[in-house]
């Protein structure tokens, strides 16, 4: 089983990637530190896999809270009614959180654990691709604000994070292809020998061959934890995680959340930032052809939805990325090499958002 | 101006603390990193003091966010409020938030700080002297939820406290004796040597001598900041700071918050501490009289109201110093001398509430 470990400052956690981890007893309750454990769950979720966690963790009296599905419950009211929950259960500041599920699961969890009595520690299980290979490392953690995306949450590091493949043997096939955006993102940002494994290799992905995907996750995640090491709170580099995230935000905000899935739209804002980036002499044509060949080889959309420049603008003002009311952009100078920057012009970018 | 600063490990912050501090432009403007500030205060520190702050703050346009007065604001509909107002604002990741008013403000704006796009700096200005002396200086952060008080927060650190003295002569009599409850339990837990100078001194700060009132607000704080940079997480010996906090949470909750005073809780709490020590055999009957004194010179409650031991356990037993289900006590050796102990019999502590 690959584990590898993400060291920071403040301590290092082993993110262990393999089959069936959701049946190794041992690996999971050695994870809790205190007397009792809660696992925090979803309506989908709960019927495929919650038996295996709670049988392992059952010296600790797990409290199972389980959620309704879907984006809408990243929301403080949600956190409002987990830490209920958690205190009508009784558990302290020792408790241990585990999140089954997808990102909204994973994220409402962090954020739980880094504000329930101030922290609590807590372990990423991701049960979707694309919480494996990018939520459930680097310590995001948050909920939405009607306002805007992820404006409420923090950095919150989890104890570990346990990625059983098996997981993915349910996983509806348009969520697989969303998780696949991320994976061609890391080989898109600044790793071209990924990203030509997986032109190479995209048959197999999507038919989910077993040593495909989980050398597609073990990349990726070695890839984010290598960028989250060097800058843990995004004063730089790990911006560069956000490569498709400004246009793929606007989309799923424009297209009200859930619409898009936000795999979906991150793999269109990976080809409009590649559609810019050609634009401004950055990139060849034939770059941003193999890109959009290989969005589309994973069964993804490579073109946004019917938006207008303005719109797209308006949204994007919003957005976490403006830095002192400056838009900043990841672009690429290849495929594999992205680099940030605010020197766009303006009508640059609104001939390419309405082309 | 005294100033002293408070080291962690993560970085260090100057407390401020001397008259008319909110007439200092420069020092105030120093503390923006970013293009924009942003206040939050209430409706009764507004026409008081907030003037000055927003005149010093000019140059960063601040976005100035009003909440009516009350421990009921501690809530997350208060956090979704202040988010939304200061995305409508276009506040970024760069702006510092001001913290103007007492400690629910400070909690409130701490909290926000914390998560507002997963952390952005803030000053603390407190206005009242519980605040100046307690909640402003350490990092404690958050808001309660309806089963708890204090159930949702952080540990954050402002990036300075700017503690302006001249804000205590508008204090209103009954909130200046709850502010000497903690200037108290400094003197109580670890400082015999001020509580002799409290002894002495008791008049002086009930008649808002400027000279008393300084040097008992920098001998808190000092006391306070080496606390804290020995245990910034409270894995220990922190927990001294909550002596007389267990009994009087028990009080706020059960009183309904806002009756009573958080300060005239705690100062309950203090007495109720000291004859369960005495009780227990570890302090003298003497020296529960001389605690006893001197809360009563600070113009503060004694004595418990009518509630019975079964209501005080019941709430005492959701309090975050619960751990692995056990009770921890913040007792008493002697005046000055507190310790940490799981170590009371169940039928002393029944009979010491029902006295």
């Amino acid at each position: 089983m690959p584990t590898m470990m993400l060291d920071l400052p403040q301590g290092s956690y082993p993110i262990h990637i393999g089959p069936r981890l959701l049946q190794e007893a041992g690996l999971l309750s050695s994870l809790v530190t205190g007397h009792r454990a809660a696992i925090i769950t979803n309506t989908v979720v709960k019927p495929l896999y919650m038996h295996w966690l709670s049988e392992a963790l059952a010296p600790f009296q797990p409290v199972v809270i389980v959620l309704p599905d879907g984006e809408p419950q990243k929301a403080l009211s949600t956190i409002d009614y987990v830490v209920g929950e958690l205190l009508k259960a009784r558990c302290d500041r020792q408790a241990t959180l585990f999140a089954l599920g997808g990102g909204v699961i994973g994220d409402i969890t962090g954020f739980v654990a880094s504000v329930y009595q101030r922290g609590v520690p807590f372990v990423q299980v991701p049960t979707t691709l694309l919480s494996q290979v990018d939520s459930s490392v680097g310590g995001k953690t948050g909920v939405n604000h009607a306002l805007g995306k992820n404006m409420i949450g923090s950095f919150y590091q989890p104890r570990a994070v346990i990625i059983d493949t098996t997981t993915l043997a349910t996983l509806p096939d348009r969520e697989l292809s969303a998780g696949l955006a991320e994976v061609i993102k890391y080989g898109v940002l600044g790793n071209y020998e990924f990203f030509v494994w997986l032109e190479d290799h995209m048959e197999a992905l999507l038919s989910r061959d077993p040593e495909a995907l989980t050398f597609a996750i073990e990349t990726s995640c070695r890839d984010k934890a290598r960028v989250v090491e060097a800058d843990e709170k995004e004063a730089g580099l790990r911006a560069l995680l956000n490569l498709g995230h400004t246009f793929g935000h606007a989309i799923e905000a424009g297209m009200g959340y859930g619409q898009w899935l936000h795999g979906e739209a991150v793999a269109v804002g990976m080809v409009m930032a590649a559609r810019l980036s050609e634009r401004l002499g950055w990139l060849t044509a034939a770059d941003v052809t193999r890109l959009r060949n290989l969005v589309a080889a994973a069964h993804l959309p490579t073109d946004p939805p019917a938006m207008d420049a303005k719109r797209f603008l308006e949204l994007m003002a919003v957005d976490k990325k403006v830095l002192g009311g400056e838009l900043r952009f990841v672009l690429l100078r290849g495929l594999g090499v992205a680099f940030i920057t605010k020197d766009v012009p303006f009508d640059v970018l609104t001939d390419m958002l309405n082309s």
